[in-house]
């Protein structure tokens, strides 16, 4: 394939991932095992979930969402009971989050909800296919991350 | 791999989605062309760039957006001059919406620049690997749609 029509076939995973990710924000905003879980609170505790605790500015980094965005997200979280802040050791202006036992039960029951049909859909895919999904996204974000800086 | 790996995997796909989609986006509206050319108006430019004149409903369901939003969307951008509406043989009711001259100029521009980004990425990329995402993407957003549905 020549260089002009890889970037087209570039252009077509761009013009997947948009409809993609919205469609996905609004399946989970539906589905949601608790009112008021949205998009970018569940991508937060989505985080704190797999990684542990982390402050406000760590988040909004690995997420590429604004400082102030996180902020937002955080107190909606800790207003529904489903985060909370604690002592920093390594910063003491800078608070780590994480999750509350409710917080944590409830994206457990998510991300079980989730894996349920991801193990559905994943049938029709190939191993092979799946994880060059994930080089070819990692790569392009990781060359967006370059550009931003 | 077990099915519950390969949905492992197709997290990590979508874990990929949100930061891609959302760092795209503000390179979108950066690096513009035109001033207000919001990453909203892009996805319905670029649908009218490539299949021609639409209706507002049909470029929702293309885009996954509200008709609510591609309305605002396409209003934003006949205030700018990029898109404007023509009477539609087939249904009196709803007009077609179609890039001016002006808007087909800027899209002209922004892509060939999203190109030339492309181009450089897809040097590290290999064929195969383009296209196993590309499939990979398809299903995803086919298997949401029909939940939707």
């Amino acid at each position: 394939m020549s260089e002009t029509d890889r970037a087209e076939r570039l252009v077509a995973v761009f013009d997947l991932v948009g409809p993609l990710y919205r469609r996905a924000w609004r399946q989970v905003e539906q589905d949601a095992p608790v009112e008021g879980l949205t998009v970018g609170l569940r991508a937060v505790l989505s985080l704190l979930r797999q990684h542990g605790p982390a402050t406000v500015p760590q988040l909004g980094r690995t997420l590429a969402l604004s400082r102030q965005f996180v902020q937002r997200t955080i107190n909606d979280g800790a207003a529904l009971g489903l985060v909370e802040p604690v002592p920093n050791p390594a910063h003491r202006k800078s608070s780590l989050i994480r999750l509350t036992d409710r917080g944590g039960a409830a994206m457990d029951a998510l991300v079980g909800r989730e894996r349920a049909v991801l193990r559905e859909v994943g049938r029709d895919l190939s191993d092979d296919d799946v994880e060059a999904c994930v080089r070819v996204l990692a790569r392009l974000l990781r060359h967006l991350d370059d550009m931003g800086h």
